[in-house]
């Protein structure tokens, strides 16, 4: 017997939603099979770390493994979700959390999921990242605020989402928040970020998928600080606008960057964002996914 | 011949969407009635300018009879919107530029009626209160971003609004604006009204009014820096969630604090405002309203 999960990456603050917005998007999946064991041992091809507490899917079955009495588990992990902004830490997590869930019987509820999956994520990377975790685990649209405030909502349209994550350049998060601290936004650019994240939400729920797209290119809390981070940011965003774009913000913290797109546009977006960057990144097209699934 | 516009008050920034929400609220009202005359005159029995270059409506007037190269209006001003963070000079404002629209059948478009009102209060109050002008015209709830930009949504459910204006209470634009340039939010408090004004459009769309409600006493922008300029903030607070109030908030710029509740619950939150203040108050119970009319 075993259990096998997909879980997909997410992009974090979708542009103005610092913090609060999450989306997953499809094409790129962490694959996670738990098997019954002793004790939690961690397999994988990938250059991940093998020691349970030193791994993100590790911490989540350390502590899953303790609070239900478990025997123990094994974890084999494919990671298929590109490091730097797309919330691989949080597709393992999700996925070893469900897996673990469903391997066991445990019928947990929704909210435990999410406790575990981004408690196993504090735990191995210093914080908890909901705004990944939540659209990982429910897929769509989410907006998140607290553990009994989030929801999920339908993205309209037939949007396309280009991810972009240049090669061999690395971004911690601990970097990426000091920057925000040691400059935080303005007044305005708070009301900037305001205005855009209540007209965002009203647009989908509208089914005004181009709104909603032109003011994910908005930010002004996290791109102003945070564009440091990705070579060549700048062009990255200029391709995309004259190739069609309607909103180019960074993914999460980086130095993944996303353009949104009508479908049709995506292919020639995605090609000038490759070439801004010399073919020098991994990029993909990708639509809205529903979440973590069970294989 | 003559027109007669009743403009209502208007509750900026409902909490948590600082700059960017706006409430009209019934109840309270200013009544602009135009003529056709010989110049711009303004006539009142209240304590305003009554020179049309010192006065919001008059600047309305002024800028309108040049635009449209018309002989000149007298309006006839009363004032029943209190004054001190119900919108009273977006109400004034508002009424007069739909008032002499009509009298002179200019047909503007919303946006052109939305510009002269900002454009009038900018010149006699130093700034545009597009989250007072934008509701006071449209009704609703409006979601501020830009002139191209903006959103009129429904207020679901059966809420009552309590407003209590402290007597004797001045607070300038200019006083509460420095305030909070002086000590601009944190990071966290930035997220946190981020995620509330996102939940509180997500709520309206769903019809739940209790999300919403809630939501509107969480604002961390404003109140840490202006609740100073309220008598006995924390009192008035305290009494109106012990009287079964949902949310509550400074209105504006203050001094006038408002309370959102069920329908049944405002004449106990109205009371209790009331009591903490010792009577030293104006005070109302409103509902939504639809926004400027035409008598």
């Amino acid at each position: 017997m075993s259990t096998v999960v997909r879980a997909p990456a997410t992009i974090a603050n979708v542009g103005p939603g610092f913090d609060v917005f999450g989306l997953a998007v499809d094409g790129f999946h962490d694959v996670v099979k738990a098997r019954e064991a002793d004790g939690v041992r961690i397999v994988t091809e990938d250059s991940i770390p093998t020691d349970p507490e030193r791994n993100t899917a590790g911490r989540v079955a350390l502590m899953m493994v303790e609070e239900f009495d478990l025997p123990g588990v094994t974890l084999e992990i494919g990671k298929g979700v590109p490091v730097g902004g797309l919330g691989s830490s949080a597709a393992s997590a999700v996925a070893a959390a469900v897996a673990i869930d469903r391997e066991f019987g445990l019928g947990l509820e929704e909210s435990e999921l999410l406790r575990f999956a981004a408690e196993g994520e504090r735990a191995a990377a210093g914080e908890p990242h909901y705004d990944n975790v939540a659209p990982c685990l429910l897929g769509g649209f989410v907006i998140w605020r607290s553990e009994r405030e989030y929801r999920r909502l339908e993205v309209p349209g037939d949007l396309g989402f280009v991810t972009v994550t240049p090669i061999g350049v690395r971004v911690t998060t601990e970097e990426a928040r000091k920057v925000l601290r040691e400059r935080p936004p303005s007044l305005d650019d708070v009301v900037n970020n305001l205005s855009a994240v209540a007209l965002m939400v009203a647009a989908i729920a509208e089914g005004d998928a181009e709104t909603f797209a032109r003011l994910i290119g908005q930010d002004r809390i996290s791109e102003p600080v945070r564009r440091r981070f990705v070579p060549r940011y700048g062009e990255l965003r200029e391709a995309a606008y004259g190739a069609g774009a309607l909103g180019f913000a960074i993914s999460g913290a980086g130095p993944t960057v996303f353009a949104v797109c009508w479908r049709e546009d995506a292919e020639d977006v995605k090609t000038a964002l490759e070439d801004a960057l010399s073919g020098k990144c991994v990029s993909a097209i990708h639509g809205v996914s529903e979440g973590v699934e069970v294989a």
